[in-house]
């Protein structure tokens, strides 16, 4: 029997997708395990490499290509008596991943955890449990059956297009 | 000169967070990108072969591992006229992946797209810009200075005692 179902593609390209995008950037396991120890406030090459026992020649190409997409900076530090030493603090956008980081471990909290969180998020004022949602314009958590994607697949183009007029134009 | 600094670590180990749990199912680049298409809604092989361009035999690997983790189902289904088929619609547990998902495309927007958004999300009701944000227990956005994390480092071993009471108590 033949087989005529057309073949079906996702709406937004690979290459115009902001999704993928970022997946180009930190979606390998041990980017996504360094910068996790990097939220967790580790700065340095050998408490990297003892968090995660991570084969040290894997963590210094993955540190610097998080170094060249501007998620952490390299920088020289020296403390009271001691070498000058290389320490890799996150910029203000990898410090920007805790949210995807933190929905994604509330993720992890409901589908493989059997209710154990070992980490939550309180606020400071209330003290009360800080969860990650769809929020509206008026910061009100809004449910996912009441949300739809809009979908411009030709965005990138057109942006593109706005930038450079053509020539002659 | 010596190096006396003590050398530092994550609080929560690897193996009790629910973040690294989760990077261990999702958190390869194939898989996050096969995700990626299946939240566009592709659901077949030969679908998710042409939309990613990734090896047959590494989508049919990466397919299998997300059937086991319960993140996709393996389901056969026919339609009118044509062959018996299998697809790989997404779980409950599966779809549940859209938040850290969009929290992760939002970074994009922000930091790696010239402000170009291909895919944006509405309120059905009022056609607001729908965002992802942390919120309090009211369901009211918080800002992220007013959070702080609380570690309970040996959750998981409390919790496993609880399950498991000492023979002879």
């Amino acid at each position: 029997m033949k087989d005529d179902t057309p073949v079906r593609r996702s709406p937004v390209s690979l290459a115009d997708c902001n999704l993928s995008r970022s997946f180009e950037l930190v979606g390998d396991r041990w980017t996504l395990l360094i910068l996790r120890s990097a939220l967790y406030g580790i700065r340095r090459f050998d408490d990297f490499q003892a968090d995660l026992d991570i084969p040290r020649t894997v963590l210094s190409n993955r540190l610097a290509g998080l170094v060249e997409s501007g998620i952490l900076e390299k920088r020289a530090y020296r403390e009271e008596g001691q070498r000058s030493r290389v320490e890799y603090p996150l910029t203000d956008m990898g410090r920007a991943l805790m949210l995807p980081f933190m929905a994604m471990t509330q993720w992890g909290d409901k589908y493989l955890s059997d209710g154990v969180m070992p980490l939550t998020l309180r606020s400071r004022k209330t003290g009360e449990r800080i969860s990650v949602a769809y929020t509206d314009e008026q910061g009100r958590a809004v449910s996912f059956a009441d949300i739809e994607a809009v979908i411009d697949p030709d965005a990138r183009k057109r942006a593109a297009r706005k930038r450079k007029p053509a020539k002659g134009g």
